[in-house]
This record gives structure tokens, sequence and C-alpha cells, in this order.
């Protein structure tokens, strides 16, 4: 890759997003029929979600929907319990294991499930590999046909899985796929170039810490926000929900670190006003991607109109636009962070 | 509390740590025991915990007991789905809901767990106040019997939090208590005095960052130190899995960011020698708390010998001390970190 400027391979799946998110839209709405026709029959009681990483995002994102769309306990899978310390499996029947990878080539997730799947637990898969071993262990598998990812930093999988959660989601629930029809068109603003937080990132140039924050199905967006700071600029990027900032966190904010509020109009962003005004009156920088901190923010990130369970794929964007940014910025190169590799074998 | 010298309240219940440990063995046994039989009685296939802030921590240390002790399918709740988005409520029947609080008085928690009851969920809490409304509104409470706890940093409510969800955990699978009963004995020293980090404290005087991990029943105490280090010393502290911490996360650590791995000997912390190796190759500080990488670390705090799932409450005493020294040497008072209140009220 030594001919290729640095962030350009990050910068251009970036803006592939409108493609693929379409492309998946399109070609992944019968696969991902079946999968939910295949779910609705077993009819689970209890949902596991297991992934890591980025894709662990798009799980929590996906725990948020399962909870609020389907009324379903969910929990999010400590892989190692099954991997590392034998645990039994009980139940198993009455329980649908939803696996999330890039790879799907990380042993511990294979192990994860190859075990609830022996056991009787329905699985599913959203990988971008479709003959991944993850792939290949599952009941049903979603390809979320984002394409060769080829930098280190996870952009484009993670809004592709994100949106094949949601197809998911919806048509397990009976609902109609065609909420989501406008999503890549509504997006391809923020997908097109870094221009519109060009200057955030000019401000946040010389920070050593930030703070990400939401709540709800924005929450997962803060933390894969983080991760991608950490991982292309080495900021130390911390997220917490709008509540777990005020059990301890918050502490450690003061107007050297700025706070960065994941926040499409709607239910979470106006439960984290109150919050956001009080850091505010100790002179902390609030930046609201999304209108729903707009009278509370120092700066505000537009985003598409969207309904509040789908605004957090267009907002994930301009934070990736961010992190490339700052890396570039500081003479990083977030194609190739240091002590990475793109597929991680965790056991 | 101006007559008391900074940290004095933090200190103190330190080193009550071993005395209130022994009160919840001894008096507790009973509520516990009944709280299992109820359980036991109602047999739920799905277990669902919620909790914040430290709580949260012990809350996932009693995840990762179910799931390796009794097999049962778990996840750690996300209150606002039913306090701030009406999500819906199915198969209550089968689900005990586990609330973890230190005060009890938490909005979100208190919703969380009626919703739940009026569905038919069993509900039980631990907690360190028996009157207050969270206790009031389950089916069967444990009172962490940790006394009046003064400072905002929360110590012995955590290490009682964690051993009742043990003893819980123990009683409901139909294990003996006993093995717990040395517990309070082996932590003595450890409680006794900082002395024992003091070395620890004084080379990571001037760091800015600091990497915690763990992995297993260890990681929740990895956590917990992340958020004591937050809170007390406004360190930007982060805590990963041994195994998230190579999806993205290793990108940030240099050699001026010092890894703590919380690593009682045994499964969990064998599985990051690898990760710890490849750090210390890069001229990385790792410290071991426990010796399950003592061949590795460039420091080890002993821990007293106990059996892998009980360890990490020994191990959460000397990450304690070493916030409060951290705190301290810097001239912060650990009893009353700025902008922070004892009892969090979120919704």
């Amino acid at each position: 890759m030594t001919d290729v400027p640095a962030g350009a391979l990050m910068a251009e799946e970036i803006r592939e997003q409108p493609t693929v998110l379409a492309r998946l839209l399109g070609r992944g709405a019968d696969e991902i029929g079946a999968a939910a026709a295949l779910i609705r029959e077993r009819d689970p009681r209890f949902v596991l979600l297991v992934a890591r990483g980025t894709s662990d995002h798009a799980a929590l994102y996906a725990k948020y929907l399962i909870e609020i769309t389907l009324g379903l306990p969910c929990g999010l899978a400590s892989p190692s319990t099954v991997g590392l310390f034998d645990a039994p499996i009980r139940h198993a029947s009455d329980v649908l294991v939803i696996a999330v990878s890039q790879s799907g080539h990380s042993p511990d997730l294979v192990t994860y499930v190859a075990g609830w799947r022996a056991a009787g637990a329905t699985t599913v898969c959203a990988v971008n590999d479709p003959s991944s071993p993850l792939a290949l262990g599952c009941d049903a598998v979603i390809d979320v046909r984002a394409g060769t990812e080829r930098a280190v930093a996870a952009t484009k999988t993670f809004t592709t899985e994100m949106l094949a959660l949601w197809m998911l989601v919806t048509a397990w629930s009976g609902n109609s796929l065609d909420t989501a029809a406008a999503l890549p068109g509504l997006v391809s603003g923020l997908a097109a170039d870094p221009a519109g937080i060009a200057e955030i990132a000019h401000r946040y140039r010389f920070t050593d810490r930030v703070i990400l924050t939401g709540r709800g199905y924005a929450y997962p967006v803060a933390r894969e926000g983080a991760l991608k700071l950490m991982e292309t600029s080495y900021l130390a990027a911390h997220a917490f929900s709008g509540a777990d900032l005020l059990h301890g966190p918050i502490a450690m904010v003061d107007t050297s670190t700025p706070v960065l509020a994941v926040a499409p109009v709607g239910t979470g962003a106006r439960s984290m006003v109150e919050t956001m005004e009080e850091l505010r009156g100790r002179s902390i920088d609030v930046v609201s991607i999304g209108g729903g901190l707009a009278g509370v923010a120092s700066v505000v990130v537009d985003l598409p109109a969207l309904p509040e369970e789908l605004a957090p794929i267009a907002a994930a964007i301009p934070l990736q636009w961010l992190a490339w940014q700052l890396a570039v910025d500081r003479g990083c190169d977030p194609d190739q962070p240091r002590s990475l590799n793109k597929v991680t074998r965790t056991r």
C-alpha cells in the first residue's frame, strides 16, 4: 500500500457508503426476508448477540431495536464463557444467536456460535464474507455486501451491518423495509466529503481526550465513534451512555475535554438535554451530531430527517470523517493504524 | 465534611471491607438462601441484570457467574428501553431480573424493574438500602450490609455487591457458600493500607492515561478500576477485555500508557499472556494484579490464593488503593470528586 496516500482507502470507503447501503437494500432484501421467516418459524424467546470491536457496536444497535421493536429479552454475549470457560449451554432451543462480524474469521465467535447451534439454538449472522467459517456455521447468513474493505478502520462494514440488522428486525416484526428506501440518498451529502466537519477537526486538533455520548439507538454510534478516534488518531476517546456519564465519568470532563453527543432529534436526545446544559454551564464544548441538542450545543452537525431508529446510521458518517480528518491532520495513517491487523483472531 | 482530611472517608471504607464482607457472609446467608429458593421455584430460563455505574460492574461479574456456573442465557439490560422508549415486554414469566444498586433510588432502575415485575418476571435486587424504592419493588431483596458509604467513590458497596451476587448464584446452583468463608481474612492484608501499591502510584504519578484489562470473571474489576481512576484522579482510564483490546484500542497504547491487567492465576489470565508479551515487547509497562501474568508483567501485585471466580473480589482492593493514592498525590479529594453526587438519579 506504499503508493496510496495516507487515509486514501478509508476516505474512499466512507464515500462508498451510499452505494453499498443501496446495494444491501436492493439485493439483500430476499436473503434477509428468508432469515426473518426462519426466525419467525423458530419463534425464539431470547436473543443473544455476539460480536467484537466495531461489529459489537452494530450488535448493540440491534439490541436496542430488538428490545424496543419486538419486546424480547436480549443480551450481548461474552464469547469467552463458552470458548475459554467451557460454560454449559441450557435452554438453547429458546434462543436466537445473532453473530456480527466483518471478516467472519474470529475463532471465538465461530466457537461460540457452534456451541449454541449444536445445543439447538437458531443461529444467524451478518457478515461481509458469506464464505467465512462463521457464515458456514450458521442457519441463516446475511451478506452485508459492503465489498472489500481495505482500510483497517472499519467504516462501510459498520453502517451496512447496522442496516442489515435493522432490515432483519424490521422484516421479523412484519414491518415494511420501505422506511429505509430513502436512506442511501439522504446520507449522500454526509458521505461525499469531510468539509462539513473540517471546522470541528480544526478546533480539536490539539485535544488529547474526547468524550462521546448518546442514548438509546444512538449510544452504539457514540461507542463506535470513540473506537474510530482511538484507532486512527490515538486519542483517549471515551463513550458513555447519557445516563452512565453521571455515574462517575463526568468527574473527568473539564474544559479541555470536548463532548460529542450523538443526538438525532428524538427521545434519546431529549433525555440528555439537562446533562448537556450542565456541561455547557461549566464552559465545556458540546457538539451535537444531529439536531436533537440544537438549543444546547456549541456546534450542531446536521443530519437528514430520518426516524430516530434509522438516524444513527447517518450519524456514524460525520464521526468517521472526524476520525479520518484528525488522523490526517496529526500525521497518522488511518488506513494502517499502528499495531492493528484487518482480521483479528481472538480466542 | 470540612474537618475530614482529603480521602479519609474512602480510605476508611476500603479498610472496612474485610469486616463488611464477613458480616455479609454471616448475616446475609439466610436472606440469600431464601432468594435462591424463590428463584429455583420460579425456574427462570433467562436472566436480565440491570444496574448503573459501579453496580453495573458487579452485575457484569454476576453475568459471568450465571453463564459459566448455571449455563443460562443472560444479558445486561439497557434500562432506557423500558423507561424512555416504552418497549413492550414479552416472555416475562421466563425471566429473572436482578437489579444491583448501592442506593436503590435511581428512577430508571425502579421503572425497569416495575415494568418487568408487572409483566410477570421474577425480580431480585442486591442493594445497600433495603428500605429503598428499588428494594420495595422486588420479590426478593438482598441487603449487602455494607453500612453507610460516605465517600462518593464506591468501594465497599462494590465488593459486597460482588460477594452477594456470588452467594446468590452459588446458593441457586446448590453449591456450598463455605468456599468463600476464608475470603474476609484473606483480603485483610490488601485492605489494611495502601503501602503495597505506593510504588505503583509513584511510578504513574504523571501519566494522563491508563489502560485496564482482564478476561472472564476479572474483566468487570478492570472496568471498575478504570471508573475509580476516572472519578477520583480524573485520569483517562480505559478498560477493555483482553480480547477487545486487539480489535482497535491497542493502537492507542504507547510507551506513555501503562497497562494494568487484572490477572488472578487462572484461565482468564492465561488467555492474555500472548497479548501482554506483545505489549512488553513494545516497551510498555504491564502491571499484573494477581500472579496470572507473573512471567510477563513488569510488576506483580500479589493476591491471596482464591478460586478464579472469587479472586476478582480481592483484586478490586489494590485498584481502589491505587485510585485513592493517585488522587491524594495529585491533590484531588477522592471523597468528594468534582461534579459528582453520591446518589445518581437517572431516568
